[in-house]
């Protein structure tokens, strides 16, 4: 029975130095709820110049992470120094020592998380991740623990703040995609260079670890249909509103028996689904499973005092392991079954938004190419407006497969009255 | 290392049946999840006339379930019959055996779950109750787990599903209360005796146990000020509309420093908080903490699939700590420190429909009554109809103490132009 349990931070930012203030102002309580001294014991960085909200002692302090990995009395390491090296073989070689590695990285994990898990099997460790995905919401352990006895059908993500961000901006103040960005960079919600939030590239990272949990099979933002937001306007932010739809940055994840499609893109969603209330940096996942049905869960998913929730929640739960004397490892199983779907095999429905001059055939021509692809109209609503000029033709699909959605596009947008590129949004829900 | 684990379900419905069906169905995948086989062993229900989806084979069905308690090989017993006897006899008896439970019995753990956890832990077994509350909603497993670090200051819960369908109905399809109900009734979401859901009891015995976990500290329904939804009328959840709010049946906790307000009533809640969108007979609860912030999870409150959901995951959990060799039990701390606030010193807004023969006076002999309360008034709204008749006044309150707010109606309710008792609605959020 281990009645202390020692933690090394490597990485020492703002989530680290959050995690290392809780520790010592919540120790009681901790020891309390679980009959466990958790001590931070030492703390790695490269740059002790930069101020934190709490500096550790010097003696507690190190610029060599081998100072903790081969520190016999760490139980615990927390590497929170993101990117791919040399996080990757600080976690490795904790885990084959038997320390329990607790990480934050969602960049690596979404490469490697199925490795990482089978080696924290085979050497008896944990590996604890709940940090790296949605902030405090707690997916992972809901997907282990509480939904174990589910088959998982469905999972929709709001997983990006910044993008969401942005998004809520365009459609309550008015912004144009450029302002809305700007302003998200003035207020710490974006960063100057903000391109893999708005690329959709983030929100894939995070669903490959949902995913690859989820459906026990490694997944990379490499398998992932990823379109940004770059190309949303104001004026698709109306039409789909004018048609009861809000436009969100959707991570999505669906299984029909053993294949599994993802995509990370804009889409419409009803305003009537829950995802649809998700404003501002706030993250949210939406569940399906066959016992539990649909649920929710909506919270914070960036700052320090959310990742450190969850960064402590993994520390406690492996303490708990440690002082009830558990192995530590839980068994992740590959399911050989599962598939990943083509992207261009993606079913669902489209907003189309057309670029036309206003001739009487426009419609007709239009609804013929998406007819012989197989593409049947659902909604059409056309705004009159100067008939010498290019108007809008904002069309709603019933159910259509995305090549021949692509195809279909492709022939249209070359049609002699057609004068921008056709917009194409698909619709969730 | 425990490889088989036996199980023994007493009270066998619907909620029993499917995880009957499920602990079979699934049986090599729990195995691959988790390396144990889980075996239902004996079912015990005195009327086994009734048909079920499952009907178990004669030699595991019984009618007395001492040939569960007394069996050595069951490890788990599901506690399904519901009602304090002989549940509370049966969960006892179990623990003090070293027996894990898993119980959905939220009249009974409304009651005593501060002594069974106790009697849990001082009998190195376990307490599953996640079927209690919230149907598959995890939310014992969340606060037991993801959020140990946080101290909680806030609950809000949407609990009941009955009356959430029957305030949505109202709302919706401008149905009286009546109304509402019957067609609840017809729909099998109301019971022919409907009385403890709309009540608020129901709603009040599950945020007890949520409360009791996330406060640690005994709490019963008893210490809850309690109102039920029959007096909403109709235009309340109109004048509400006009103001931006929705109408639902709320159980709230909320902590102040080491004092804890507790209480189920119907309540105002604006339209951009997440709960307002909570419709039909769904669940959903809210809460906040010092570090993960704001969530809120969602998700189905009843139905045997979404009950079975939280049972099973339950019973997984207390496999994988026998597989692993853990002792059972966790610490369950009663805080000494947390008191419960008297329910007439509530603080928060507060809906006032005021029925009155429109007279010039009147409005100043409300305000004036209102003032000397130290209540002040955030908004009026009056509706002119005719002044020869009584009129509705509606007006919205600035945080008041519910003291004050009692004192004040009772003296404005006896003025002469007051011609109903003056509707009191809380506002919250």
């Amino acid at each position: 029975m281990k009645e202390k349990i020692s933690i090394g931070i490597i990485g020492y930012g703002t989530v680290g130095s959050n995690t290392a203030v809780i520790l010592q102002e919540k120790n009681k309580i901790f020891a309390s709820h679980t009959g466990i001294e958790f001590q931070l014991k030492k703390v790695c960085d490269n740059d002790w110049s930069r101020k934190r909200e709490w500096m550790p002692p010097a003696a507690m302090r190190t610029s060599n992470y081998n100072d903790i990995l081969n520190d016999p009395e760490i139980d615990i390491v927390v590497e929170l120094i993101g990117k791919f090296q040399p996080a990757y073989n600080i976690i490795k070689k904790s885990l084959m020592q038997k320390k329990a590695v607790v990480t934050a990285n969602k960049f690596l994990l979404s490469k490697k998380l199925t490795e990482l898990l089978t080696l924290a099997n085979t050497s008896s460790s944990y590996l604890g991740f709940e940090a790296s995905v949605a902030g405090a919401i707690p997916v992972i352990k809901v997907l282990r623990e509480s939904f174990v006895g589910n088959r998982i059908n469905s999972i929709i993500g709001i997983l990006n703040g910044t993008t969401n961000y942005i998004l809520s901006s365009m459609s309550e103040k008015h912004q144009t995609f450029g302002d809305a960005l700007k302003s998200a960079q003035k207020l710490g919600y974006a960063e100057s260079n903000p391109s893999l939030d708005i690329s959709g590239r983030d929100s894939a990272q995070k669903l490959a670890i949902i995913s690859t949990y989820a459906f026990q099979r490694a997944i990379s933002e490499d398998n992932f249909l990823i379109e940004g937001i770059e190309k949303i306007e104001i004026r698709d932010i109306e039409f789909a509103r004018e048609l009861g739809y809000r436009v969100k940055l959707l991570a999505i994840a669906k299984r029909t028996d053993d294949m599994v499609s993802l995509r990370v893109h804009p889409a419409l969603i009803p305003v009537n689904h829950m995802l649809s209330d998700v404003e501002g940096v706030y993250n949210a996942v939406y569940l399906e499973g066959d016992l539990f049905g649909k649920t929710l869960m909506y919270g914070e998913g960036a700052g320090g005092k959310a990742a450190s929730s969850a960064v402590i929640a993994d520390i406690i739960e492996i303490g708990r392991k440690l002082f009830l004397k558990s192995h530590l490892s839980e068994r992740f199983i590959i399911n050989p079954r599962v598939n990943l779907q083509p992207a261009d095999r993606i079913e669902t429905r489209y907003y189309l938004r057309f670029t036309a001059i206003d001739r009487p055939r426009v419609l007709a021509s239009i609804a013929d190419i998406l007819g012989k692809n197989r593409i049947s109209i659902a909604s059409v609503m056309q705004k009159e407006e100067n008939p010498e000029r290019a108007v809008p033709i904002v069309m709603l699909t019933h159910t259509a497969i995305e090549k021949n959605v692509r195809d279909a596009i492709s022939a249209i947008d070359k049609l002699s009255y057609i004068r921008q590129p056709t917009q194409i949004i698909r619709v969730e829900g």
